[in-house]
């Protein structure tokens, strides 16, 4: 473990995921992975600087994070960059009218966005929203429109709530792209753009900050391809397997965020 | 028209799909497309062979049927090539045993299959079946095989009801390819193993036989990739576009079956 170590020297900057990485999602709200309530708090004490990177998308920021502080963790609205009031901004300057296909949850972030007459789709996280009906009618919507847009809040493949795995928005997202012949835009994890709004908004190059993730392919793999370093935990959605995925290698991959931790403080900022 | 109606030329057996063809499917049953029934009802007088190739699987072959009969339609059983029954027998051959993702009107095709300890998902045109619930039991069924198997009843990516375009299987299929990186095997259009065995059941070789069906890429690429001559219709699902098809070109367009049938009693079998 120490060998890799060293290759977080001149570490600055720090994003972490969310789900999967701080705690497991569920019905209960969820619950904290252990360690990583004092793991964030020691990270803010330390000299590097935090920021959390999510593509949550069923709830709002503000309902994500008065969840995460009611857990226990330091954490508040404006060191969260995440996927749906990304989109919000994005639509108003493109002067696009979504239809949303998201979950109740997170329609707040979009209070500020003309949904009449939508010349566009935005996907996202929508849990039991999922429905054939709400499906066909996002479906329906972008055969109708002459040039379809379709945006998508992230692609992951599924997720991991303490009662086990979950589609995430990337599966049904393959499911539009498919049936209407179009390629999503993605707002969030692994867009280069969506990292690097993340390190602007945390005044760190990538060469000098690292990702830490449960997602081998949307946080590691993706951090990576922005000239970040990237860290694997072996919590939420992780998978024994991940550690010989094809095509990304992650520089280090650590039990959970404590281990992250431990290591960065001895390594980084030296 | 008349000029390539000369390809028509030698033709011996004809694959009419069904639905988009004779029919458009809908809450109320449906209504027949007009001309249809008389179309069929003179091809079956003619000399040339009749087979019904679909890739309905929300019904029963027996209630798909029953339906088409009800709308005045020549047809029984016997005549028709469908998934679910090629589906099932496949299962048995391969000591499959299926979780099935399929509409309750469709059940009953398995009855002879052991669902019991599944070891791979079928997925079929599921309709409103197609919940956040159901879609998430399968890819969580699959993600817990060693090497999961996943068969998709045709890949269709939407079909035309009297009330509009709706998602079709091939949709729903995506999201489960790639939400768990696997690939589904097709049983129905446009495999080719399908299209043979409905030609061995009409005892036609393939380049003695023509597809007419609404799908550029299920019906008619599928077809030609067979070696069969393969029409259009405008009607189903059929959109101008298709005529300008990047990669399928069909041997012919027609405006409905009637008039497929007027041009194969004119050219064919000479």
């Amino acid at each position: 473990m120490a060998a890799w170590g060293e290759r977080l020297a001149g570490v600055r900057g720090v994003l972490l995921d969310i789900s999967g990485v701080l705690y497991d999602g569920g019905e209960d709200g969820g619950s904290p992975i252990p360690g990583s309530v004092e793991a964030v708090a020691r990270l803010k004490r330390s000299r590097l600087k935090v920021r959390f990177c999510t593509n949550e998308s069923q709830k709002s920021r503000g309902n994500l994070v008065g969840l995460l502080r009611h857990l226990g963790f330091d954490i508040s609205e404006g060191e969260v960059t995440a996927p749906a009031p990304a989109a919000s901004l994005i639509l108003k300057e493109r002067g696009l009218r979504p239809h949303l296909l998201v979950h109740d949850g997170v329609r707040s972030e979009f209070d500020q966005n003309d949904t009449s007459n939508p010349n566009c789709v935005v996907i996202a996280d929508a849990g039991e929203a999922f429905s054939y009906q709400n499906m066909n009618k996002a479906f329906q919507v972008l055969m109708e429109l002459e040039n379809p847009v379709l945006i998508s809040l992230g692609k992951g493949r599924y997720y991991k709530e303490t009662s086990g795995l979950m589609l995430d928005v990337g599966a049904y997202t393959k499911a539009l792209e498919y049936a209407c012949g179009v390629e999503a835009e993605v707002v969030g994890k692994p867009s280069p753009e969506y990292f690097r709004s993340a390190l602007k908004e945390m005044a760190v190059e990538a060469h000098e900050a690292v990702m830490i993730g449960d997602d081998i392919v949307g946080d590691v793999g993706g951090a990576q391809r922005c000239g970040m370093r990237a860290l694997q935990v072996r919590t939420g959605k992780f998978r024994p397997s991940d550690e010989r995925h094809p095509e990304v290698k992650a520089d280090g991959y650590v039990d959970n965020l404590a281990q992250a931790v431990d290591l960065l403080l001895q390594h980084a900022d030296k």
